[in-house]
């Protein structure tokens, strides 16, 4: 059976998503011929202006529609420390947390598989605001800009996130030695059954261990 | 944070869909920034012409872009033999089967709890194709429109599918004592594990069993 052009063409655009099978996008599909033609619009304005109407933070690569972003203009937030995501999703973890130092987003993770390497990577603008600020060269535009004090790096504990991480140690070492750098503690996360962790996790939570 | 709000506005969106909770819409939003404007211009646009380029075949009310639709006027399906399903997508199920009838779609099922009933659906319309070609009123415009012998019902083997397939029965019976309904048969799906069916399952099962 030919089914109706306009159809297909949405299961197919569902189906590019992640996550969405073509029985999801099916049923995606199906569902939205039930839905009024002022819902479709709104949705296909937002598809539509998703990109257009957004732009990237010069200084800490978040997407944004200003340029710097509001995390980098609030006076309020603590400049000395920046912690480094691979998307600007992360950001929105974090956000729910009292984080209160600024960010900076690396847009992925080293992974050579998917010939992904550090200059693929916003890691070079990281390495510019560790160096244009240990030189001394505060910015007049952002005079409350202060000196990178200690940058945390909020990889994804991944092959890849950890290979970004050690690569980001190194190159700021390197550049900035005075400049403290962590990363984020592993460990059992909360509500987690101990019994179904695995035994990477186990010992991570072992080694990370506090005194109460 | 204050989020983008040509972000928001997606993440809205998606939230509206079935089966697509915050978490997932989030992450599709930001799925979709890494894509490429032409992609997410032709994903608009399949959204905002699903419905412009599309209508219903007044014969069946699928969901088509020509009226009658492809099924309806092809010559070689038998149109003695009419399917009845809730939604459009059973039809592509179905279309993945033998079956060589056509169909006739409802839009829906009974259902008291959200103030669906039978004239919400286009049950009207299925008792009219009886009726129309139990008088002999063959149209003209569709000299191939063989007689009504046997309905099949497929609604869901939910509450309100099994509703809407007894009002069925009875009201086509009303009409034209001389049509043929059947049920869709009952029992363990192809490949299922008979530990874990549940004793609905099994007694319609054990009842639809068939002779070797």
């Amino acid at each position: 059976m030919k089914i109706a052009r306009p159809i297909t063409a949405l299961i197919e655009s569902f189906s590019k998503l992640p996550g969405i099978g073509p029985k999801s996008a099916q049923r995606l599909t199906y569902y939205l011929l039930h839905v009024p033609q002022i819902q479709l619009d709104e949705f296909a304005d937002s598809v539509m202006n998703l990109k257009k109407n957004t732009k990237l933070c010069s200084i800490c690569k978040n997407i944004s529609e200003d340029d710097p972003c509001p995390i980098c203009t609030d006076p309020m937030r603590d400049k000395s420390l920046v912690m480094v995501v691979e998307q600007p999703l992360d950001i929105l973890a974090f956000e729910r947390t009292h984080f209160k130092g600024v960010y900076h987003v690396l847009h992925g993770a080293i992974n050579p598989l998917e010939n992904i390497g550090p200059d693929e990577l916003y890691i070079d603008d990281l390495l510019k605001r560790v160096k244009e600020q240990e030189s001394g060269r505060v910015s007049k535009a952002w005079p409350d800009k202060a000196l990178v004090e200690e940058i945390i790096i909020a990889t994804n504990p991944t092959m890849e996130g950890n290979a970004t991480a050690m690569y980001l140690d190194k190159k700021v070492k390197i550049q900035n030695a005075k400049v403290k750098i962590s990363r984020l503690g592993m460990g059992i996360p909360t509500g987690a059954d101990l019994e179904y962790a695995d035994e990477t996790t186990l010992t991570q939570a072992l080694e990370g261990r506090r005194e109460l």
